[in-house]
């Protein structure tokens, strides 16, 4: 099996918790990547670094079995890096700084041996930089997955809706399905994605979870009740990875399959939120992932 | 088995999807005890109306099994009347008039035969008024479940706190349990509810749903993705009514007994929505109810 993935490599400065951190290891292909890892996959990565980049990120990358010649690195630019800052109950947040540097020249170009890959995974990312990657592809993936963001509905719709269209899994939160769709019944609006290409919606609602609809079937995923959140970035990202990890390792796209990735998902993204950045993840054992997923399981089981 | 609810019955005007009623049935007993009837309960009411309160509601009432011996009728008073209006995404509400009228005079009288509940239900009152019924009782009840909101946290702290010692389910949203513990971590200011009487605490969550927790356990139930949201008041009372119809069903207080009736309540707290006022749940078939029970039931199944 072999998962690319598209997205992001990033510097993050968190304010959060009454703490500022210097400027971290983060981006979506970090998270999507790191997470899929720990359920045994090697990503493949399409990204964009400065000369900025440091060796020890390109190290912790590397031990999570990235492989890294898809990353482009552009000279004479800076890393892409985002600032920050969480509100005091954790679900809201402020940008206090986008630098887009070297993403405003991101021109993916997709290493041969990467253009036959399984599965495809386009992070959040200017539609144009994810159709570009799908059209070097020689084979159709056998499932494609999408993230994507107000930002891309508002100001290149046409473009966004030739990737939704070329789509299996979309995965976006309540307030993009309702605009995407320009309806307020958030169901509705999602049987309208499952209309423009999509087999499979994922909702996202944050610290309330997420809802998979295809067209005649719907299941929903708690998040995990967190005592202490102390970053939630990354926790989308660590969300897909853990779901597309698992899809990776059992090599089947149907609607149990994907129902099992979202807990994996959930379980990661749990993880990830209780640590600044990747601290978290990038050292999570797999005792203690066994240990989350359990606490899932009570989470949601119920004998009727 | 018997069921003692105390709440209002009311007058309700609502404002939803571009639709205004006129005044219709409302208020917390009134779907509480309609919501347990369908779990085969006859609800004995403590509560209070004007003189204006027409027969035809009454009716409604008895058909649904309520005993109505607790309910007061106040001459020379009116009816409980609020009117409020539900903007667009349903999620939020304006009030637009609130007349206590018959309520500013309630002082239960618990009738005799009504004095050794097996459950009660305090509906969400003056914390007063709460305290004052149970004052009346002759025997501890079983099981005895609160709910109340953020007006009463506020302004009559120490009462509420009372009730809330000789509570053991105590139902609030999420805002108001980090108000009530004073803490921004929803797990922690739970846990801290846990310390103050209560055994086991509901959080809801409107349309994402609600977490049970116990000193040791938490479970969480979605709410019903629903299409078309046509009124949601009501919904919480509809929640709580089903909940203790299947509690006061089993005769069994556990916390795999609380995990089944939140079902049972979510999914008549979603037939609820699904018309203005009462005129879904008073008419709603056992069939029907089996139907969302089976839908709920496909939207959290998952084998592990």
């Amino acid at each position: 099996m072999s998962l690319l993935i598209v997205g992001t490599i990033a510097f993050d400065k968190i304010h959060a918790n009454n703490h500022i951190t210097g400027k971290i290891l983060g981006g979506s292909a970090t998270y999507i990547g790191i997470a899929s890892y720990h359920l045994g996959a090697t990503p493949n990565i399409i990204s964009v670094v400065g000369a900025d980049f440091p060796n020890k990120y390109f190290e912790i990358l590397k031990n999570h079995n990235f492989n890294l010649s898809g990353v482009e690195i552009i000279k004479n630019e800076k890393t892409f890096f985002w600032e920050g800052k969480y509100l005091s109950d954790m679900n809201q947040r402020e940008t206090l700084k986008t630098e887009l540097n070297s993403l405003s020249k991101f021109n993916p170009k997709v290493p041969k041996q990467f253009c036959s890959p399984k599965i495809v995974m386009l992070g959040n990312l200017d539609p144009r930089v994810q159709l570009g990657v799908l059209d070097q592809l020689n084979t159709k993936p056998s499932f494609t997955i999408t993230d994507t963001m107000n930002f891309w509905i508002e100001n290149t719709p046409n473009k966004l809706k030739e990737v939704i269209k070329k789509t299996d899994l979309l995965i976006i939160n309540d307030e993009e399905t309702k605009q995407y769709s320009n309806n307020n019944s958030l169901i509705q609006a999602g049987k309208y994605i499952l209309t423009q290409g999509p087999k499979y919606l994922i909702i996202k609602k944050g610290e309330n979870g997420a809802l998979i609809m295809s067209k005649n079937k719907k299941f929903f995923v708690p998040a995990l009740p967190i005592e202490n959140v102390v970053d939630p970035t990354g926790a989308g990202d660590s969300f897909a990875g853990g779901l597309i990890g698992y899809l990776n390792k059992v090599n089947k796209f149907d609607f149990e399959s994907l129902k099992k990735g979202m807990i994996y998902g959930s379980a990661i993204a749990s993880i990830t939120v209780e640590g600044f950045g990747v601290e978290n993840i990038s050292n999570m054992s797999n005792e203690s992932l066994k240990t989350r997923i359990n606490d899932f399981i009570n989470l949601i089981k119920i004998d009727f």
